[in-house]
Order: structure tokens, then C-alpha cells, then sequence
């Protein structure tokens, strides 16, 4: 087994119009999902051990699920009053407290509801963790969160601020963060929970599933400009489709049912 | 230039024996020091650029300074109570939140007092960056801090719980933070700031210099059995023999000295 990775969009978990405001019924209405559907090994007692993690992972031996969140009205607001973007940084401690500050205000709401329900959760803050070098490329050692998750318990990231050569601190996505972490885990699926029901088609129907751009170029708009700091659809279209994992775009409804193992919304999958 | 560390130890800047307890007085006294005697390059304009922050480091490219702070009366309560230790873990999410919620606490006193005198402090949470393997070796990534470093910022780490393979999650102590970071940084020097003005000796009377352990074994008991969680002098002074960079022993009216480039207290340095 490898892990599963599911990704809370930051405008699901928050009122993302007004400026650090959690949408609290939905917060909870996830983490009863998550608690419901998803089998977690107590202390993990059967976990295979391995002197190296990293060969553990490559083996398929560590299993379990990652959440990621994003910003929504915690993170989005600061770094759009400090200008700060996941390529313009800031050299300003005091930006980069307000934005990282928010960012873990909203990460406690959410591994307080995790907690509430029995879930194991453990913060892991990408400021702590990572960085970009002057390419933009991003460095997210991800041992910390394999040896959380073979040990039983669910790592939480999120969206965050992190050091960046020549910019100070740039913006890290949790969309980003769920690639690098499908990557560096070999998770098995990945699910990405925004306020639609999946990728919509013309007719503003759920396309059930790509395997090629081509597939959804009409509904997407045959660019993948993006539409706001995260990313539009269209480019998230095309990184799920490198992803190496499939993936699912649904609705905040469909959390259940995708950790119970069906693909509800839209699946991403590339046939490479 | 290389790093500096400093490393505040926690029975400064708490009360030890009251639970959560801050002592301000010395942490307003760490932070005057730390302000007026280190020269920050604020954004860091002239810092040389590279692809590779690790090459940078070994090139002795990144300067700046490095603080390290310990648990005292914040993490210690809690993992005795919970009875975790570097070696005995804990596999309960509640245990690990409730060390770790502690250290951010304190953690975030040590950055607001150190934000209030202009110094660019950053959080660096070693849980959410580090762990440890099934023989207990600690992987602990440094790129952050040290593009942090290279950003004009000042990383401030402290003592936390990690994940670790086969016990759930573990102490990992300032001291252990404090070689292993001396080692990936290429550190230049080292202090290390307790309630004591240095080495003594077996008249009370602090040792200037311990270029090996026979230098000072008679006042250390000839014994490196550790006294408490966080190891005995004695072992200390084996560990940073072996350092690979000076390191100074002083007491909190030293801070300044330190960062000011003297030698106060007692230097161990090896002749090796």
C-alpha cells in the first residue's frame, strides 16, 4: 500500500470573501469524513520496519493518508496585502510572520476537528521544512511526513510561506505541496476537494474522466492561464495528468466516498 | 563567513520548576543582546547567489546567525508527565501535541520578544522538518536554514518531539539540534548559553579552555553519565570536542560577548 493524499481547498474550509474566517460547518463536516471513512493503525504496531524510510516508501511498505489544506481567506489575505506570490517574495520577517501565522491559525482549527473525532494528526508546516532555490525549484524533504505516517499518525501540511533565494519568503501552494508530496510519497491516489463538484464540461456537467488534455480542452478553455494565485483549473488539469497517481477533483460532498476507495467527481488519469 | 549558533538554554529563559513558566526577564536580556551585538544584513542584498544552497554552505558562502532555544519548564513538563524521552516514545497524537503546542509557545515568546527589537527572527519547528530512524540517527534537513540565513533571517529552532521509527515520536533535545545543525551549517562558532558562567572546575572556577576531555575529566567526574534528559556537562564536553567548530560555555551575561566575537566562559575546542 502507498498513501493516499487529500488535498481540503482552502475556499471549501473557509469563508474565503472575509479575511480569516473559518466556515466551520464545513470544516466539520469534512474532518466527519475523514474520521468515517478512513482506517487508521493506532500506533501502527504492524507497520513493516525498515532502517531507511526512503526505501520503505519505494517499496510501497508505508500507507496512510496525508491531508494538505490550503489558504483560503487565512493565507490569501495577508500575502495579497504584503504582495507576496509563489514567485514574488518578501524580505520582511514581519510579512512573512503575518502569513505563516495565519496559515497556522487555520492549520489548528483543522487538526482540532481531526482530533475531536480519534484522528491521529500531526502538524507538518512547509516553513519549517522547505525552500526554493533561485529557479523557483522547490526542496520539500518529505522523511519527516513518510516516518509520521508509517508510525500511524496523519500529517497535516498546508499552505505556507517558505525561504526563497533572492526573494526572501514566497508563497508555497498546497497544490504544489500535493504534487511534490504524491511524487516524493508514490501515493497511491489523490483526492482534491474544492467547492465544484469535479471539472465541468460546457454544459457545466461533470466530466467523469481525462486521460488527455484534449479531453477537457473545449471546458477548460483550451489555456491554462491562471486564474487566480493557486492555479486555474486548466493547469491544474495538466499537473494531475503528470501526476503518476490518479486523481480526483470532487466536490466537498464526495470526501467520503473517496476515502472509502470510489473515485467520485472527476478522475485524472493519464494513459502513459 | 560561516554560521553562528547560539543556543539559549532552557533553564534560562524559564522558570524550570513552575510548569509553563516564562522567566522574561532573562529572555528581555537574550534579546537585548542578541540586538545590539549582532549585525543583521536586512534582506541580505549582498548575499552571494547560488543554484545550491548546500554549496554555498560549503564554500562558507552563508553567515548570519542561528538560535537554538531549549524546552525548560515548557517541554520538559510535558514529556515527563507523558513519559517521553530521546529514546522512549510516544505513539499518541494527544502526547506529541501536547510537548510540541508547549515548545511553540515558548517558541513564539523567543519571536515576539526577539520581533520587538527588529530582529528578523523565523520559526523553524523540528518536528515538522525532522526524523528519526529505527537506530534512533536523526535526519534533520537544514536548506531551510540556511536559505533563510542567506535571506537576511534569523532561523530560531528549539527542542521538540520527532517522528521516530518504531516509537511514534520522540524527544529531540536543543543540544542534539544544536551539533547536528553546527555540522550540516559549517558552523563557525558555537555558544552555549545555561545558567552556569562555564566549565567548573573542582574549585568552583570556570576552566578558560579544554582543547580534551583530560583537560577537565577530574571536575567532570571522569564519567560521561548523563544527568538529566538533556545529557550531563560531561557528556556535553565530549559532544563538542567533537564538533568540528569552537564552542563557548557561558552564562546569560555573556550573550553579548559571544556575539560580540569574544571567548567567554569556558572554549572547547579540540587540537585534533
Amino acid at each position: 500500500m502507498s498513501p493516499t493524499i487529500l488535498k481540503l481547498g482552502g475556499s471549501v474550509i473557509t469563508e474565503k470573501d472575509r479575511a480569516e474566517t473559518l466556515d466551520g460547518e464545513a470544516l466539520d463536516a469534512a474532518a466527519d469524513a475523514i474520521a468515517e471513512n478512513f482506517q487508521f493503525s493506532a500506533g501502527n504496531q504492524n507497520a513493516p520496519r525498515s532502517g531507511d524510510i526512503a526505501d520503505a516508501l519505494k517499496r510501497g511498505d508505508v500507507s496512510g493518508l496525508v491531508v494538505v489544506h490550503g489558504g483560503g481567506s487565512f493565507g490569501h489575505h495577508h500575502a495579497s496585502e504584503a504582495g507576496v506570490t509563489t514567485t514574488d517574495g518578501s524580505a520582511d520577517a514581519g510579512d512573512a510572520i503575518a502569513i505563516h501565522g495565519a496559515m497556522k491559525t487555520l492549520n489548528q482549527f483543522v487538526l482540532s476537528r481531526l482530533h475531536d473525532r480519534g484522528v491521529p494528526a500531526l502538524p507538518v508546516h512547509p516553513l519549517s521544512a522547505g525552500s526554493r532555490d533561485a529557479d523557483g525549484g522547490l526542496d520539500l524533504p518529505m522523511n519527516q511526513t513518510a516516518t509520521m505516517l508509517n508510525e500511524g499518525f496523519v500529517p497535516v501540511l498546508h499552505g505556507d510561506v517558505i525561504a526563497t533565494e533572492g526573494e526572501g519568503v514566497t508563497v508555497l501552494s498546497g497544490d504544489e505541496i500535493v504534487t511534490t508530496a504524491a511524487e516524493h510519497l508514490s501515493a497511491d491516489r489523490v483526492g482534491l476537494c474544492s467547492t465544484v463538484p469535479g471539472v465541468l464540461d460546457t454544459e457545466d456537467e461533470v466530466i467523469p474522466e481525462i486521460t488527455a488534455f484534449d479531453d477537457a480542452a473545449d471546458a477548460l478553455g483550451g489555456s491554462d492561464a491562471d486564474a487566480d494565485v493557486t492555479g486555474g483549473m486548466a493547469a491544474k488539469v495538466r499537473e494531475l495528468l503528470d501526476l503518476g497517481a490518479p486523481a480526483s477533483v470532487f466536490g466537498p460532498d464526495d470526501i467520503g466516498a473517496f476515502l472509502a476507495g470510489e473515485n467520485p467527481g472527476t478522475t485524472i488519469r493519464s494513459d502513459d
